[in-house]
């Protein structure tokens, strides 16, 4: 069965909990076949992830304890952006901030959603070359072991599933498609 | 700086929200360095997505709209998993259910996680071939359009950008990657 409008329309809104960094909502809504239905939202800032690649074609990793899966992720240098923040601003304050890393090239890799069905976020990739290196500048309560892995290396372990990150796996396989690698 | 042990260890939580798919918890965690923090929770089910290729080359797409973003999106097959259940099965069960398809091959794609920083969910990818063709049993509350795209061009529009869900990006870059194409 095909219906002409997918669209669902908001009827009401609650909102059941405020945090720092998301805010969560159950909305009514009517559906495409005009009942009503109830959609759990939680709305959260957009991020950043930066793919950046050194002269001697490795890409800078961070690695992170994620609290929510009880152990550490190997991902690229990534953020929340500030409120209205430009994405590739905060792309380049985020991979300095976590890698030390200034680039002379920095290219707009496209974004990707997560995870569409309840969870807010649009997620900006960027490409970036010709690293300089200053200090880092972490965030108060972050920890991350900074590391560079073979750009292959990255691709095979992208491929196998070895790397469990998402826009990790999204960064490197679109560069490896964009680069003809 | 390096932390030899960047782990995170609970001190309490607090439910704040359960929902339908969700419940959200904030935690008071011990940082490594000593000092307390906390941490935001989303606990959500696993979820599994499917790339089913048919025997004209073409990908099964459903096209649906997603409340969150207010527009519809083109994905691959996909939905939560049931409390306990098995990814293949239920892999298998989602593609029959949005699209009425039943492969001969179901070969996994390994996991990822769509948002490692407040979202728990692992979401699984299988890719399917060999399709037979049954009727279609959606959920009640779930409406979508299902069509065909040849391969190829799937991986033009998960590489450019113009196709933005997580899952199918990953999807259909690790099976060009695994199917040399």
């Amino acid at each position: 069965m095909e219906f002409k409008d997918l669209k669902e329309t908001t009827i009401s809104r609650k909102d059941v909990f405020e945090g720092k960094i998301m805010t969560v909502h159950v909305d009514q809504v009517r559906l495409p076949n005009g009942e009503i239905g109830e959609r759990e939202v939680i709305d959260h800032v957009d991020g950043v992830g930066i793919l950046a690649i050194d002269d001697e074609d490795r890409v800078l990793t961070v690695t992170q304890y994620r609290y929510v899966f009880g152990k550490t992720l190997l991902e690229i240098p990534a953020g929340k952006l500030d409120w209205n923040e430009d994405h590739r601003l905060g792309g380049l304050r985020e991979l300095r901030e976590e890698t030390g890393a200034v680039p002379e090239k920095f290219e707009y890799l496209g974004s990707f959603i997560p995870a569409p069905g309840c969870y807010m976020e649009n997620l900006h990739l960027y490409l970036a070359t010709g690293l300089k290196f200053q200090e880092q500048d972490l965030d108060p309560d972050e920890w991350l072991d900074v590391d560079r892995i073979p750009f292959d290396e990255m691709v095979e372990r992208c491929v196998n599933g070895e790397i469990e990150d998402g826009k990790t796996i999204i960064a490197v396989l679109r560069a490896k498609a964009l680069l003809h690698r």
